[in-house]
């Protein structure tokens, strides 16, 4: 998928919606404890009940790895489901993957060649040679961690060398690796003030912004600092979306907040497209 | 495990060496072509062959999974049978982890609840939420890439806030979140001429080492500039000894490969702890 047909998706759903399927066992509603795979089948039902009003799925790998081989296999039967049945929705391995080339090589191949997954989430820390193995799929992308979300952001992504703030570096010198329709960016929401300065560096790529709802961020905000001529923006949420109710009724509460940013998400679309 | 342990194994074993299996299942030996799980067939030759001449092991995890559910069985099939047949012998999962805490506390349970891995490398960029869910399993260690031995280690790795290089921000920022019994450091062999200014910062953590062999460091250097009281050292050689020779003869040329390692590291201690 290119990012002209991604902007489509976006106008087509009235959506920059992305969910993240960081699907905690523990957390699983109670209802789901006899199916064969409570997981993939929470999942699954999570998907049939919030695909209309998103378009991005975001499966964070470290949920399923927790589990072994089954997580594994839950996380397969998961990205091939929504590929099967919703082929126009992008599907992101949130994997944070990196290595030196040989080794990035392999992560491409686990990522792309034995699933399905659209994009990658990759960390810049080794440099070129771990991220660009993953730029040499046709339609496939590397999302390239600039400014996270968390607390620990701070630690060294503001390291400042003649001025030019560590984030502002990976953004400056990795887009020189890819192009916009092979790289994005992650940017956490609660980080939305930065999101001018990120602009007039990278002004064209998507971002990938996770931190909206549970970890406090502010969708109004992102889409005023954030949005580019062709939206440009995937919001990501996950537990605020997945785990909004723990009862039988969780994917219809799901389906439910997932259509509440879709309508707030439409505002912002109309105003810088239609208005 | 702790560091006292480490050393001890050292001193015992003469040896420093990690023997890093980066089994890329393509290079596999022909004569392999009919096991069951070829590559835990050869993993098995190669410990069986090795472990004499070695204190630790270092599964790449890329390598198993570009395999998918397949590569993790072989996987969880090796680091069992490492520590069943061999419990003194130090694990790394070479993962390059690290996401947002309550995510990286899912990839802790992956390698030190569900596999039995003594030590996992995690990457840094995104601070210390990312790496301190690592530190809460006792005996477990977090191995923080500070200065890769890739070529794109140049790109950020060097960046210069107040005259401190970002590896050095990272050492010295990271070496607070936990202690020499439970965090390491990955240094390249290539960047040998760094480590005596890596050790003025932390002059007590082990260094785990890669790049001696095929990527051209050299094991004297890395000896004569990173040593400690302590030894502190654990120097990794992958493809060098694994992949040395391709015919039904791999393992025993791997062994020796081991053991000519084994050798070189016993003149080094020699002459430091004995000399």
């Amino acid at each position: 998928m290119n990012s002209a047909e991604l902007f489509q998706n976006i106008l087509k759903k009235k959506s920059f919606l992305c969910v993240g399927l960081d699907t905690e066992p523990e957390k699983l509603p109670a209802c789901l404890a006899g199916a064969e795979d409570p997981v993939f089948e929470f999942n699954r039902q999570i998907i049939d009940a919030t695909n209309n009003y998103t378009v991005a799925y975001k499966p964070n790998f470290a949920f399923y790895e927790c589990r072994g081989q089954k997580g594994l296999a839950s996380l397969e039967r998961t990205v091939k489901y929504i590929k099967e049945k919703h082929p126009d929705i992008f599907v992101i391995a949130d994997a944070k993957r990196g290595d030196i080339g040989n080794t990035s090589r392999m992560y491409a191949k686990a990522v792309f060649g034995e699933m399905p997954f659209d994009a990658v989430t990759v960390a810049p820390y080794m440099g070129e040679d771990s991220v660009t193995p993953f730029l040499t799929y046709p339609g496939k992308w590397a999302i390239v961690l600039a400014l996270t979300s968390n607390k620990g952001a701070d630690d060294f992504q503001y390291h400042t060398d003649n001025g030019r703030r560590l984030f502002e570096s990976v953004l400056a010198v990795s887009q020189q690796w890819g192009n916009t329709d092979n790289m994005m960016y992650v940017v956490g929401a609660t980080r939305a003030e930065m999101l001018a300065d990120i602009r007039r560096i990278v002004p064209d790529h998507f971002l990938l912004v996770p931190g909206v709802g549970a970890q406090g961020g502010s969708l109004a905000e992102v889409a005023k600092y954030g949005m580019n001529s062709k939206c440009g923006l995937l919001i990501n949420s996950s537990r605020g979306i997945i785990f909004a109710d723990n009862t039988e009724k969780f994917a219809s509460v799901a389906g439910e907040k997932a259509r509440e940013m879709q309508e707030e998400m439409a505002q912002h679309l109309k105003q810088k497209f239609l208005g």
